[in-house]
């Protein structure tokens, strides 16, 4: 089978598609910068594992990445710190909006998982802790795996996510309470805004996911993760990936994933490909409507589910 | 590539290295029947689409079933009304131990999932509200996927639980004042109760979980579940089948599973296989302690995960 | 000071007021027998310590007494078993609505206090094992305190509430799993639902609340609480007497009061005097509108808070 | 009747039952400042609405007055803004640990009472708005009510505080995330901190509470709330001014009250005196061990409960 002539006519076809029934979500509006986009626009990339990118419609714009990069900050993490990561986060579903504080104060401190809010934090807090800087850390991961050396932070998002920070801020100072953060508050906030704000294409977030379907080996063969590492960064995805939304992402997609709601999703068939969907509209979970209906016909149209 | 040859080595390495380091768990307690297992006890059988079984240690001795039914429960009900059952329990992974009435409350008596204890009495009143006879229904699918005529139920353990039942009353009371329960409720639970107390083998339930491995055909060749319908209930099994741990199960194992108190625990390789893995002794979150570690050194030992 | 020359001008000052400016609140809708009565009734009457008792309006028609009734099964508990009590049930307000689940599973089936339904049930359980006929109790105490020899259920209203019973039903099951309920939950549900039911008038209520303006002395001279149990019963009734408002209860009237569903409140003005209003218009936190209004108006014209 | 006479026998008879059966409680060790305290030191003083103040053992001593200064900036924006105060903070017990994020999630923001910190924050907050200097504002009053010009902050207890504040940091923030707060968190912490370390004798806060005796009215004369802004304070200070135990408070003591973890307790005999009492070692919800049993003691020797 050659996939190089597979993907193009799947992607092509669920374009028309997704054209022919707008999804109805709307964009985040907690910051001006993400209100702003229209809702309709679409993009998807699908990259093989040996580099190999396949696209349609906006699949070479960049957007604004926001939650989908913890899954590099989980992994930049993991390949330094290793299981004792998982002494601070859980990996649990978190079964509540992703905002929420409440898990968080009936388990000490302790996110359930590194996709929320609160988990993200202390990931990235651990992350600065070994590195000293942790959102360039991210940066020059990115910026190697999908060889676009542009590809940069978005300084007004970050400047308005800083100035609407108040819950992440409260999230930091109450697990600070419990000693579950090691940085000052503010300087894991800014590292933390900055890391949401990276902008990158569907092409970019494609191929910089490669790693988690190449069973965690970088695009330039060095090994990230190890394979059982790779195996447990999907399961956490499959799981939790996608806020309060997990449950039936993984029933109509089947696939590991993780949204941001700048609209765009990353998807992994694990020893096969990885994909990235845009798409500004969000469901009331803070999913791309576009975005899931587009993965949702991939996996029925390629029967590439891990189910 | 030969199974046959493949499945039986492994299984037997597996149950050396159990033997060698017997997990620290111990069986359920709050039913004198259950109470009284072996926590050293231990089977696993590996079913192959076809219907060829292997197995290892108590892997033909009948154990009580448990919450293990709840997939088949679901299955049956699903394959009569569709869809439709989604309006009555949700699909996402329940984030609090398995008996919380808190997210039950927050949510207007829709449990989060089908396998909590909530969402398996929602599946057994909608089923017996279309049969007449759910706890029948289940008995004779059992017997016809395992091909075990004898396969039946553990009076003593039904009576025992319907003594203890006390949160199971109130959870159907519950949902029932939010108008979630067609049945009343005492006739519900008796039904629950008779379908919990399944006795059956490790053999017997790998054979049974066969139309998952089918992608939603039977054992004698006909369609219980449409190909999509499989791939769900593979993903709600995935993302809610071990209680609070789905995450950890996922991270470690890397399969959809369900398990049940009584110690046993069935998981699916879509395309490949079905396995059935039984010990009684328990960790604190109500998963067989020797059940998940074998799961897990089988995925290693295999690379047979989904992920 | 005579006081026989005070209230009946308050009383029907009030009246007045309350009729010019009708409250907005709606009857209890859960069971048709409350659902059909006329919102716009209004009744109230004050009770002295010897007896003497004055009212206005619909002073002398008897209402579904419904939680009123619970402040006298815990007296008649209390001076029962005394303090033994409190093991069972607490003293603090619960800062949630009346029917919560939520915090008896935090809090290990011990309800907050005894006037949440869940407390109620409680103490109804345990008098009922003290007596054989808790509601029979109550009947005969309410006849005594009142001097009205047909007082007594509502069938009807007992009978309503029993099919509508579920939510209860969860509560009294809930607390059994935990072993905080002594006799089985439909004996004890049938006792509860006939209490609830006690129809009884504004002037019968306010002279059965007596014994808490006599700091314990039944209305025939005999002592039913110490007079540190007295004072206790009407903290709970301060802190805990009206559902999720007590707080403004405690603000706008400052005395110890219990609301019911029926649209009545008794309160009480330690050693001067005790108060039943009723209209069935209820505010959606469950207290009659023109009720609270009227203790309003009543405190501030005679100046008789505890504050 | 001269209660010149009577107050200090009963005082005196309180303070040698506390020495023969001193309490078993622990000083708050949350920060170093508090955790030094002896926690055997006791003292207890009663004012009288003219002035007159009586008292035993260390009663002349300073002590951090911590929670208790809640109830005068309480009563200094009620002043200011009157009812506009309660858009912004409820007046309901909060029926769980005095930290909790939990109800301010469920209530979008708007702390439950003005006695749990969320809600001291909020009031803080709003005086700081209203005067520019919250923290010298409430010392300018205790200094006047007191007559004693020397009573100050304790600067090492609000370094102390400040050190140690990432749980109110959280609760500004998350409130500031509501849009319930006006100012700079940064700003209203620095407030808040100052507040809570201000250093009072008992015969200090003894005489700073006569307002509420006095029905509003302040040590000169002049009038700081009206008659039912005071009752209303009281009643507050009922339902909700010893965290958790305001039920069990207002059972034993059965008086307004209010705590702090500095081991001091106000309390008002609406019309007839104020009371403070001092002794460091606390209970496990944070209350003065001796402290509430010489106030069970005082309002059972005299008779002088509200109930």
């Amino acid at each position: 089978m050659s996939t190089r002539t597979t993907f193009q006519p799947v992607l092509e076809r669920i374009a028309e598609e997704i054209e022919r029934t707008p999804g109805s979500g709307r964009p985040a509006d907690y910051i001006p910068a993400l209100a702003a986009c229209d809702p309709r626009r679409f993009g998807m990339a699908v990259a093989e594992p040996d580099g190999t990118v396949y696209g349609v419609g906006d699949w070479r714009e960049p957007f604004s990445a926001q939650s989908i990069t913890k899954v590099f900050t989980l992994a930049l993490d993991l390949s330094r710190e290793g299981d004792a990561l998982w002494e601070h986060v859980g990996r649990e579903p978190s079964g509540n909006a992703f905002n929420s504080l409440v898990q968080l104060e009936y388990e000490n401190g302790i996110p359930r998982n590194p996709f929320i809010n609160a988990g993200a934090l202390v990931v990235t807090d651990r992350l600065h802790t070994r590195t000293s800087d942790a959102a360039g850390e991210l940066l020059a991961f990115l910026r190697a795996e999908s060889g676009n050396p542009e590809l940069t932070y978005d300084e007004e998002v970050a400047a308005s996510e800083t100035a609407h920070g108040d819950r992440n801020a409260a999230l930091g100072h109450f697990m600070a309470s419990y000693g579950n953060i090691d940085n000052p508050v503010p300087v894991l906030l800014e590292q933390y805004f900055r890391q949401c704000s990276v902008a990158a294409s569907c092409a970019d977030l494609a191929l910089a996911t490669g790693f988690l379907a190449r069973h965690g080996i970088r695009a330039d063969g060095t090994r990230l993760l190890s394979r059982s590492q790779a195996k447990q960064v999907n399961a956490v995805m499959l799981t939790c990936g996608t806020y309060d939304a997990a449950g039936e992402f993984a029933y109509r997609v089947g696939l590991p994933g993780k949204s941001g709601v700048g609209g765009g999703i990353i998807a992994v068939v694990p020893g096969h490909c990885t994909l990235c969907v845009w798409s500004p509209g969000l469901d009331e979970r803070g999913n791309s409507v576009a975005g899931v209906a587009a993965l949702d016909r991939f996996t029925t149209l390629t029967g590439l589910s891990v189910f």
